[in-house]
C-alpha cells in the first residue's frame, strides 16, 4: 500500500480505483469480486461484490451490488471523491470505463496502470518468499521430467506428464498473462523445429500448437532422436509465479546446439555478477547481446525465423511484469525486482536451447531462486 | 460473414473492425495477432500484424506492425472510411480504444459487440459438426472417470487425473471464457460441502479452490463416503467446446440428493421435448423452476448459500455465450443456436447433484451432443 501511494503521488493520483483480477489479488491478498479504493491519504475501502470462501470481512469491507454505489458508501464513511481519481485503462474495457465515468462524472480521470505496475514491480519480502515456494516447487516437479519421458512420445504426450507431476506438486493450473491477446494453457514445450514456427503471442519461443485457436507450443509430432525438447511451463503454485525453462535433448545433437546452450548459461552467469541495483534494463541486453556476437550465433538468439526483441521480464502474480529485458529502456533496476532471464536460441533442424531463471535483484547481484542443473539433459 | 453482415445493417454500422482472440477466430477460422475489418459493403480484409502457423494467407490478407496503417491500406485497396465505424467495447480495453478513436478520428464510433455476439449465438452446420466432436471426445474422456477414481484420494488429485485423461483426448487444455473477471483452469469439480462454498466468479456452482489468487473448484479436501463429486470439466479441442456435468458419488447418498438428482434430469427431459424454434429464454428458466417447485426443492437449485440466476448459457467457441438462460429473457431461441443447460442443486452436507447437456436447437426440440448416462455413478 505504501509502495502504491509512492507511485499514485508521484502521478498526481489522489485516489484510485482498482478492478482487476490481479490488482485485487495484490491489493488484497486474496481474489473477491468488486472494488478497492485506495485514497492518498485516508483507509483503503474493499468493496466486494461478490465474496470468495477465502477473503475474510474485516472493518474496511463493505458489501455493494453495483459501483454505482461507491460514492454513497464513500459519503458514509466520511470520505470525499478527490478531483483526481485513476482507473486501470489497461484492463477496463469501454464499457465498464463509461460506466465508471459516469460514476466519477465530478472527477478528472486518469490512468493508474503505471503506477500500480511500478509498485509492483518491487516485491516486499514476503512475496519473494511465495515465490522462492514456487521456485522449490517448481523445481521438484521439473526434476520427474526425464522419469516421464517415453520413446516415441508425442510432444504433446510429453506435456501432459509434466502437466500431472507440476499440478500434483500444487500448481493451480492457470497461467496469470498480462494483457488480453496473451493465451495459454499450462505453457510451452518445444522439440525440434516446431521451435521455430512462430506465433501470434509476445512468449519469447512460438511453435505451431495443435489447434489453429491456440496457435503456439507442442505440435502433436513425435520426437525423434537429434533434437531438442525445451520445457517452458508453468510455475504458478500460490497466485505468485516463477518462470524457468530448461532443455533435454534425444539422442544426438550437434555441436552448435550445444555450444548455443553454453553461450546461454555463460550469459547468466555474467548477469548474475553485474547485474546489480542501478544497473540500466538496456545494459543487461546489450551484456547479452555482445557475448551472443562474440560467439557468432546472432542469427539464431531469441528465435531464428522470427527473433524476439528481449531477454527477460519481470515476474510475479502475472507472468510478463514490469520491466521488460528490451534493448532500449533505462530504467535501472531496483533492489527485490523479480526478473526472468531467458537467453534463447532456436537451432534450425535441432530446436530450442538455451536456460531461464528467476532472480531477486540483490545488492550483490542476481539470487536464482530456481535452482537446478542446467547442462542439456539426455532422455534416450 | 453474412450473419455478421445482417447484424451490422440492423444496428446500423457501415464497417466493423474486430480484434479480440475469440472473434478473430470466429471471422478467419484461425488466430493470429492483427485485425479484421468487415465493411457493410465490400471485401472483408485481415489485417496481420503476428501470423500464426496456421493462418494462411490469402489475397485479402495484409500485413501491418500497427494500426494507425489501417486508413492508409484501406485507401489504397479503394475502401473508404465509412462514417458509422464499429468497435468491441467489451474487450478493448481503453488505452486500446483512445488509439484506435484517433485510427477513425473522423468517424463516429459504436459499440459492435452485440452484433457479432448474436452472429455467433446461431451456430453454422460447420459449427455445429465441431461441437458434436467436441461432445464426443468429452464423453470418451468422462466415461473413463470412475476408472480414475482410488480410496481417499483429494478432489484435486481426482480433478488431476481427469484433466490428464481430457488432455491425451486432445483437449486444448485452455478454456476461452468471455469477461476478463472469469478465471478457470480446466474446469470444476466439487466434492461433498465445498460445492455449498461461493465463489466470485459467475460460474454455475462455486467451490474454495486451493488458494486464495484462484478461489474456485476443488478445495483439496479428501473425499469421504457419504458425499456427492460433481465434475463439470472442459470439454474444448478445436477451438469450440462442449459443456458438460456428470456426477458420482462415494459410499451411501441421502435420498434427497437422489431426489435432486432426478429432479435435474426430469427438467432436462422436459426441455428437450419443449423447447423450440420460438420459445421465449424465460419459459425455459419458469419452466425448470415450477418443476423444482413442485419437487419443493427450491432452496437448494441452482446452488444453496448462494444461487444463482440462470440454468444454462449459450456455448461454442466461449465457454458462456449468448443467450444466457435467465427468468426475464424475451429473446426467443432460435434454431441452431447451441445451450448449454445445467439445472443442478447443492445438498448441504453432501454436495452438488444434477446434468448438465449440451444442446443444438433443433425444429422437433434439443438435441443432445453430450450423449452419456445420466445416473450418479457409484466410486465405490
Amino acid at each position: 500500500m505504501r509502495k502504491i501511494r509512492n507511485e499514485m503521488a508521484k502521478e498526481g493520483l489522489e485516489a484510485i480505483l482498482i478492478s482487476s483480477n490481479a490488482n485485487i489479488f495484490y491489493a488484497a491478498g486474496g481474489y473477491f469480486r468488486g472494488y478497492v479504493w485506495i485514497p492518498l491519504d485516508g483507509e483503503t475501502i474493499y468493496f466486494v461484490v461478490q465474496p470468495s470462501g477465502w477473503f475474510e470481512p474485516e472493518k474496511d469491507v463493505t458489501e455493494i451490488r453495483k459501483p454505482e454505489q461507491i460514492p454513497g458508501k464513500l459519503a458514509e464513511m466520511g470520505q470525499a471523491i478527490p478531483k483526481h481519481v485513476g482507473l486501470e485503462y489497461a484492463t477496463l474495457n469501454v464499457s465498464e470505463f463509461r460506466r465508471l465515468e459516469k460514476v466519477f462524472a465530478e472527477s478528472q480521470l486518469k490512468d493508474c496502470t503505471m503506477a500500480i505496475t511500478l509498485a509492483r514491480m518491487v516485491k516486499t519480502p514476503y512475496e519473494i518468499e511465495l515465490m522462492k515456494e514456487d521456485g522449490a516447487r517448481q523445481c521438484a516437479a521439473y526434476r520427474r521430467i526425464p522419469g516421464l519421458y517415453r520413446r516415441d512420445m508425442t510432444d504433446m504426450e510429453f506435456q501432459i506428464e509434466i502437466e500431472r507431476v507440476l499440478r500434483l506438486e500444487g500448481n493451480l493450473g492457470y497461467l496469470r498473462v498480462a494483457g488480453n491477446l496473451m493465451e495459454i494453457n499450462m505453457g510451452s514445450l518445444l522439440a525440434g523445429d516446431n521451435a521455430d514456427v512462430p506465433s501470434p503471442y509476445d512468449f519469447a519461443m512460438g511453435g505451431a500448437g495443435v489447434c489453429p485457436a491456440l496457435p503456439g507450443g507442442a505440435d502433436g509430432e513425435v520426437m525423434h532422436p537429434g533434437v531438442t525438447v525445451m520445457v517452458d511451463m508453468s510455475g504458478c503454485f500460490n497466485g505468485y509465479q516463477t518462470d524457468m525453462t530448461r532443455v533435454w535433448c534425444i539422442g544426438d545433437i550437434p555441436d552448435l546446439a550445444r555450444k548455443a546452450h553454453d553461450c546461454s548459461r555463460r550469459i547468466l552467469r555474467r548477469l548474475e555478477r553485474t547485474a546489480l541495483p542501478g544497473s540500466k534494463i538496456e545494459e543487461l541486453y546489450q551484456t547479452a547481446l555482445s557475448i551472443v556476437e562474440e560467439e557468432g550465433l546472432g542469427k539464431y538468439f531469441m528465435g531464428h525465423r522470427r527473433q524476439a526483441k528481449f531477454i527477460g521480464h519481470g515476474v510475479g502474480i502475472q507472468l510478463n511484469e514490469y520491466p521488460p529485458l528490451t534493448p532500449k529502456n533505462a530504467l535501472p533496476l531496483k533492489e527485490n525486482m523479480t526478473l526472468a532471464i531467458e537467453p534463447k536460441f532456436v537451432i534450425p533442424g535441432v530446436g530450442a536451447v538455451g536456460v531461464e531463471n528467476t532472480y531477486v535483484v540483490t545488492p550483490s547481484g542476481l539470487e536464482c531462486i530456481t535452482p537446478m542443473p542446467e547442462e542439456i539433459g539426455q532422455l534416450i
